[in-house]
């Protein structure tokens, strides 16, 4: 039985309660809302996870970092490296995005080595295996596309991306639009091209069922990838964006009655004023299920700081309902990250969920931010540089100039506010 | 006679034209907002500002950067670095904040090679000198806060910090409030404890209309610095913050009456859920005058990465209307600032405001991530590179990594997601 299914049998799990216990919320009100299709746990029960990672209403907003290998960059050391910063930092899943090497060994040593959830787009495996066997990923087949479901499922990928809301239908809707950056889904991409060349249905569309079935088995998250995502903010919410989200919301429909765990995933980049908006359709339309958004970036302009654009979105959108944000290094668009751009992702990331929480209420977020203030106004530099959001950094930024009275800062000096009120105004 | 006195006769003065011009407004309607208080101009009369700066209603959002000495870094050479960097990555003014060494010198430097406003905090400047002469600031004369402001003033200050609104009244609130930080405002600082000193009023609060003087004479901005300014989110939108609101909103109404340009200041840490209504209650008090914010930092637990805190909480209250806002480095909270850490802060304040920019429908915000997205589609990367906010480090971000096709980035390499739509379904 999954999850979802114990849950809608009114049966609380063993994980419900550890869920329960990390997020401060009774487990009877987790298996509730995960009857209700608005919590899921990314997991997989071919195995055990030690941080488990629960994504929805009313809990944290939990954060996604993207590692793996490129066509560039082969390193599965790097990568492992990686999905240690990540972890580090706050990440609360990963996705393995590796296109490049023998991509089940790089994948069982993320599986092998990550705390958290690890999350793949099967398409990338299926393409890259018919590139090399068949010398073009366009001869790929709908067993290209299976087999690899189920041996990532059998090797203990917990959540899947499945871009199964670019059909033909969405596919002409896109094709007529006037958006500027047609399809910038690397998974979509793949699939529209397929699709355009044989033209035949997307099989991730056409055989939704059996993908369903492989879920059910092992109890995997489908996160439901938006192809038509917009790439440009003058793309944003367009036609081909809104249509696909309908497709993906009668997905999900068909995936909550067999009692697979399934997850939206949106946009992508969009002006500010649009985020509210983009949550409260989601929200509606596809009746409270998680939503996973990727950022979104506020504006175009943003290189090589995009991960600042997307913690400006992401916080807007966490904090009007999305539940999972994944991040932006600041290499995106124009490099595969370096493991320092992992970190500056998931910290910007970090930052974008905690600030959502806080307006969400979530109390343990409260908590933390008293707690800095508390030691700032006792200008206690080494308590408050603990529980921030990067101590190392934060020692060394403090340690750089010479101090003349180690309880102020280089800032301010002798006029330090709160030292002055301190010592006049008390 | 004062821009805002030319406006409030109907005329319209070269210094309008030129803003108007610049912004793409006419300059009808820029006059028409300066006499309605809800456009001002940086400007001092003794001199010509190269790049001179409106803040206000339908404007392009304006950032701001603070450099200058402390009393742990004292070199002016470093801060003229700051100045150059600042306005090279699109700080719209600049504000030197120096409280060490040759205090006169330093402005004037930073005057004579600025292209862009320049404001100060008087009150820093009369404290130091107080310090030097008599021991302690807390021996500051009215003689030398006026002193102070009419040399300033003089010497060509743009617009002046002016801490009015922390008065007995304000302080009484204050010290019987609950706040975590009381006062996290220097210039607030120094006032209040000279105030319980002296037992005195605040003479930037009593004597007010000389201060309206000099204003207008040197025709420069006042600019009513929140002293209550919240430095936590705990603190936020609390009833010490507010009421010295609305003392600032009567000054700003005095001001107007002797057609002195006046904005406001505003907070410093605020949750995310609170911007909105902190933007919009100060536009309903202040009657539309334009709000100048600094941040505000959406969580307190993000050093060293503050700028990203401000980043978010910068575009959110932009895009509510916050007029001008005031940049945030990695350094806030540890020290004082590196030239990279101004670097990062303005061009984290600048992704805000354009992001904001976007949302007010600011039409050359728009042909920016329209021609970068274009460029992005056609996979120029020279020509996206030329365009974004920081196009050096992006080329070296871009370079890292040795390409095989120039065509795409290392991320995705073959499956460059433009690329596949490109040779497969066009």
């Amino acid at each position: 039985m999954t999850q979802c299914e114990f849950a809608s049998n009114h049966k609380v799990t063993p994980l419900m309660r550890k869920i329960a216990r990390n997020e401060g919320v009774s487990a009877k009100i987790i298996a509730k809302l995960i009857a209700e299709g608005k919590i899921v746990i990314l997991n997989n029960n071919q195995k055990e996870i030690r941080n488990p990672c629960a994504v929805g209403k009313g809990l944290r907003t939990k954060i996604n970092a993207n590692i793996g290998t490129s066509s560039d960059c082969i390193e599965i050391k790097d990568e492992l490296e990686k999905l240690e910063v990540s972890i580090k930092y706050g990440a609360d899943a990963v996705m393995d995005l590796s296109v490049a090497g023998d991509l089940q060994k790089i994948r069982k040593k993320i599986i092998d080595n990550s705390s958290v959830p690890v999350g793949t787009v099967p398409v990338y495996e299926s393409a890259v295996i018919a590139s090399l066997r068949k010398g073009t990923f366009l001869n790929m087949t709908k067993e290209d596309i299976f087999d690899v479901l189920e041996a990532q499922a059998r090797q203990g990928v917990d959540f899947f991306t499945i871009h199964a809301g670019i059909n033909i239908a969405s596919l002409k809707v896109l094709k007529r639009s006037k958006r500027i950056l047609d399809i910038v889904s690397r998974g979509g991409a793949i699939l529209a091209c397929w699709m355009n060349y044989h033209k035949k249905e997307n099989p991730y569309y056409e055989y939704f069922d059996q993908i369903l079935d492989i879920a059910y088995r092992y109890d995997i998250t489908l996160s439901l990838g938006d192809a038509l995502r917009p790439g440009s903010v003058c793309d944003a919410t367009d036609e081909a964006q809104i249509y696909e989200l309908k497709i993906l919301a009668q997905l999900a429909e068909r995936a909550r009655k067999k009692k697979v765990s399934v997850i939206i995933e949106g946009p992508g980049h969009v002006p500010l004023h649009q985020i509210p908006k983009n949550i409260i359709l989601q929200k509606k339309i596809c009746k409270g299920i998680p939503f996973y958004v990727l950022g979104p970036l506020v504006t175009d302009i943003g290189m090589p700081y995009d991960h600042i654009s997307a913690a400006i979105g992401g916080a807007i959108a966490a904090s009007y309902g999305a539940d999972f944000l994944c991040y932006v290094t600041p290499a995106e668009h124009l490099r595969h990250p370096t493991l320092e751009d992992v970190k500056d992702g998931v910290i910007a990331s970090r930052i974008a969920a905690h600030a959502a929480d806080l307006a969400k209420g979530v109390k343990s977020a409260w908590r933390k931010d008293k707690k800095i203030s508390l030691y700032r106004k006792k200008r206690d530099w080494a308590k408050q540089i603990a529980f921030c959001v990067d101590p190392k950094k934060a020692f060394s930024y403090r340690s750089l100039f010479k101090l003349a009275d180690s309880k102020v800062c280089t800032m301010c000096g002798k006029y330090c506010s709160i030292k002055l009120f301190e010592d006049y105004c008390r």
